[in-house]
């Protein structure tokens, strides 16, 4: 298997003003055509730790990706370090300055040309990847049979280069096997228990197919990788494994297809022309974004409200007074009768609830911080649920609780099929 | 200053399956305290890798804080190259013991004990930081006067050991001075111009008074920190810049405090007893998310709503069905009538509203795949704004209008005042 070292060349990161997005884009990228990342260095915008680090990298792997250093206000470090570390020198590109122009010029930025023109000069063995979303084109050097990548560092300039230029590229080159994946999705079985029942079944894979465990939430992803040169035949031996572990396990497998619960929810819905509607409270539109983070949603979204003040569950979602005042508004009762006037409001066949104190300061009703009571109305069929997460920051509780609820919907329109 | 080197160990991060958000968090608490990473390598779970990265690790910084690897499941290959690294010897802690044993009777999990008992055995040379989120505590090394600290990876537990154990360490041991920052952010200038025309007043700072240009969205951030023995002093030499500075660009500043855009929100809007509520389409729950995500957030935010269908912004919001019929409902007209209708649903004194195409299909009146129009309506006052963003994916789309809408607001607000 090839090996990839990632460089991530920028201040902005080791000064913890941003989160590095890139290498996790590409590792995931990589892998999914048989490459896989051994290391990863985050280094400083100076052409002595770039050019350094480039030797360590080139030790190591049988290809190298940079990201970042490059752009004129950036003063093309990066650039200089890869001059000096292949010893080459730069020459201007007529194709890489006429795509340029036409960039600026499509988007009304002629202006821009004369400051940026030094981006069309390219290194005389470098073989050139025009970018179609900024003005910094990728460049590859080839030496003692390794490639080394130098890429531009924003995120949506990246995610194109590498899945539309460079992984056909490095397939060809490296005349790599096909790979393909399956994620079977369980639920409601311990990891260890998990790996107990299906020992078995692991042990007679064959040699081609590879097993991985990904737990997330109270959810277990089975990562089945098939490798070879056949692709479709790849295909068949994957889905016969699956069906053989379906025998197993099928009773918790909620999706063996989709690896997002909110995208497996989407096929679910679309599937079975189920519409759904939210009605948040602690989670403050966490969910109906999660729902509508996926292509295509508008076809079973209809809506979704945040009702964060009591009085608004009141008067928009029908929430009886006498509810809130006999079990306060953080509690089972308020969470059912939430899903009720939602699915009312929104005319959906499901409806979701939460209710709970986020934190870090208690609720008004004296609950603790980290408690949520949550429902999920199917038809005329009602589930209330309660978790406590005491030790969560808010982002992330409200990220959890949200995961958590969408997968308890699969569970259950799975196992109600 | 002080530099430390950041080891990330763990095959989740090179496989792609899990972003690095430790190394990001450390980053920026390092840095309020005045120490800057400079390096960070991520790499795999191989004794042999971590003994090799430690070392160079250990040749480039002043200090080295590693996370990952550690865990009765993951055969501690952390601890066994640090005891092979320093050449030490493990020896079984009371204390740490004492620990372990209430952390898991807290959490009802005594049965665990036998199996993590193992974490409670140290380094003989260690200083232990005790871990009150998890069951692997922080080990620290001395060598040489380089420091080497010892963390699991989980980010719930690393907060809390960095920021309450070990940031307080590292003030004392070293002696640091103290550091106070403050940003400064500017809205409708673009950096080129704004940075000509602070150019005088930067030339002119004090030398313990740094100033840093940090662009998000078309808002530049003007970060003043200095550094110093006298905290309140430092406090003092901030002000009075930040009052300078205010005299030449007063009428583009939106803060002065606070960083996040939904946190300035959040303190004009207490400030001033402004109530608030969202009507969404194509951000799906993304702003009323951003408002929610500020503690104190429901002393404001009323409630929101994601009227995703188009009868739903009719039946609920009261949008005409004549407006949609004449101008779409991806419109500058549409995008009023709901901030309007929400404002009256929710009874607050200011109503945001957003419709769009967040593709990557067409939307279903054919607007183009990154059309938004979205409106502003604080009182009686209203504003609809435009953007086109068709290079964007879905979630990034939905984040960049939601926290644009939100800078329009602070701008509005900061200026009627």
């Amino acid at each position: 298997m090839k090996n990839a070292i990632l460089i991530t060349i920028g201040d902005e990161i080791l000064s913890g003003n941003t989160i590095d997005t890139n290498s996790n884009f590409i590792a995931t990228e990589l892998k999914s055509i048989g490459i896989s990342v051994k290391q990863i260095f985050t280094i400083s915008d100076e052409i002595e730790v770039i050019k350094s680090t480039l030797k360590d990298a080139f030790d190591l792997g049988d290809l190298v990706i940079t990201t970042g250093g490059l752009g004129p206000t950036r003063d093309d470090k990066t650039k200089k370090a890869f001059l000096e570390f292949f010893d080459d020198e730069l020459i201007s590109d007529e194709k890489t300055f006429k795509h340029l122009s036409d960039y600026l010029i499509s988007r009304n930025r002629q202006d821009l040309l004369e400051l940026n023109k030094s981006q069309a000069d390219v290194l005389s063995k470098a073989i050139v990847f025009q970018n179609d979303f900024g003005t910094a084109p990728c460049q590859m050097i080839e030496q003692n049979g390794k490639l080394v990548f130098s890429l531009p560092g924003v995120p949506y300039e990246v995610k194109p280069l590498i899945k539309d230029k460079i992984l056909p590229y490095l397939k060809e080159k490296f005349e790599l096997d096909s790979i393909f994946t399956r994620i079977v999705s369980v639920v409601n079985v311990p990891e260890s228990i998990l790996a107990e029942r299906i020992a078995d079944w692991e042990d007679h894979l064959p040699s081609h197919i590879s097993l991985s465990y990904l737990p997330i939430g109270n959810r277990v992803k089975l990562r089945i990788t098939a490798s070879g040169k056949d692709f479709s035949q790849l295909e068949n031996d994957v889905e016969t494994q699956i069906q053989f572990l379906l025998k197993i396990i099928g009773e918790n497998v909620i999706a063996t297809y989709e690896d997002k619960i909110e995208k497996i929810l989407g096929e679910i819905l679309t599937d079975r022309k189920l519409s759904i509607s939210t009605t948040e409270s602690c989670t403050g539109g966490e969910i109906s974004k999660l729902i509508t983070s996926v292509s295509g949603s508008s076809k079973y979204f209809l809506g979704g409200i945040v009702t964060y003040a009591t009085q608004k569950k009141i008067d928009i979602l029908k929430v009886s007074k006498e509810t809130v005042a006999e079990h306060t508004v953080v509690s089972e009762e308020v969470a059912l009768e939430m899903a009720r006037g939602g699915q009312k409001l929104f005319g959906t066949n499901i409806c979701l609830s939460t209710t709970g104190v986020a934190g870090p300061s208690k609720g008004e009703d004296g609950k603790d911080v980290g408690t949520v009571f949550y429902s999920i109305r199917i038809h005329d069929i009602e589930k209330a649920s309660h978790l406590y997460l005491p030790y969560m920051e808010r982002t992330d509780f409200m990220n959890f609780v949200a995961q958590r609820i969408l997968q308890d919907l699969v569970a259950m329109l799975v196992q109600n099929h």
